[in-house]
């Protein structure tokens, strides 16, 4: 079954809000933007849908990278220095721009949703917000490919991409 | 800012086939199907972009949840009895009908990829493939609302929904 022209169209249910406007120095990933603050603002329309969400610590944020217009199949990623399959990494620069990002729900105001952690630009398109379950997400063994000869610490360095936490008051957080 | 005007267009990029051809009968969740293969089939043009993935044991599928054609803004769980806001569950019948699913990756031949505790219809249009990432992806201190009072026990009956192996001449896995 050939599939590659079947279209889908997917609307914005809101806007992620967040200090990252420069692509170049935005993390790659929450683990590496730990304590920066966003606010998701799902459109009004959509409120009655957050019922009962504020008993999640954790939530997936569905979202499209609207500012990543060229598509490869093999990237250099953040992390590495070797090109890399791109369904093997998480660059924007898929065929399909749709990313994923697990942040930490801090509190929920109306239609407001106050997250942290957040590696997301200022202003992208929000398609989906899914809560993060324990039971579902926990896996053992999992082997991480090229990742896995990433080291911690080369992975927090090149991961925050010089993201430096200089406009927000408490200064740089290094946990 | 308003974005629900904002339309974005994606493309199936493969499909995936795997033993459920009865949605009331499909395990809602990857943990629910434990040991059920799957076959992802990638278009041939995005075959280049698998480079790599072969040494992670895990991957996100992300998918149309093309069967569903209602959306809610409540729903009651399978695992429960009460609504709940439909971005608080997994539920397919959200605003954006994206699903994600957790699979183990078996093994990588050409174009078709092996995985194993698959959740997901037979003919599903697949959008993306993500590596797992241990570093990326593991959480402590995870709170996870309404689905914390549901027993293990309860989800995995309510979670496989019916499903048995009769066609896997394994046999019944209850791992």
């Amino acid at each position: 079954m050939e599939m590659s022209d079947t279209n889908f169209v997917f609307h914005a249910i809101g806007v992620v809000r967040s200090p990252h406007t420069d692509p170049s120095r935005t993390p790659i990933q929450p683990v590496f933007a730990r304590g920066v603050r966003g606010t998701v603002i799902l459109d009004l329309d959509y409120m009655e849908g957050l019922a009962d969400l504020d008993g999640f610590s954790h939530i997936y944020l569905l979202y499209v990278f609207d500012r990543a217009e060229e598509t490869l199949l093999t990237v250099k990623p953040f992390l590495d220095d070797a090109a890399r399959g791109i369904f093997a990494t998480r660059s924007p620069l898929r065929p399909n721009k749709i990313g994923i990002s697990l942040v930490r729900l801090v509190s929920i105001e109306e239609n407001v949703l106050t997250v942290e952690d957040v590696d997301i630009l200022d202003g992208t398109p929000l398609l989906d917000i899914k809560p993060y379950v324990a039971r579902f997400e926990t896996r053992e063994d999992v082997r991480s490919g090229w990742q896995d000869k990433v080291s911690d610490d080369a992975a927090y360095q090149r991961g925050r991409r010089g993201f430096r936490r200089g406009r927000d008051p408490e200064g740089e957080d290094d946990n």
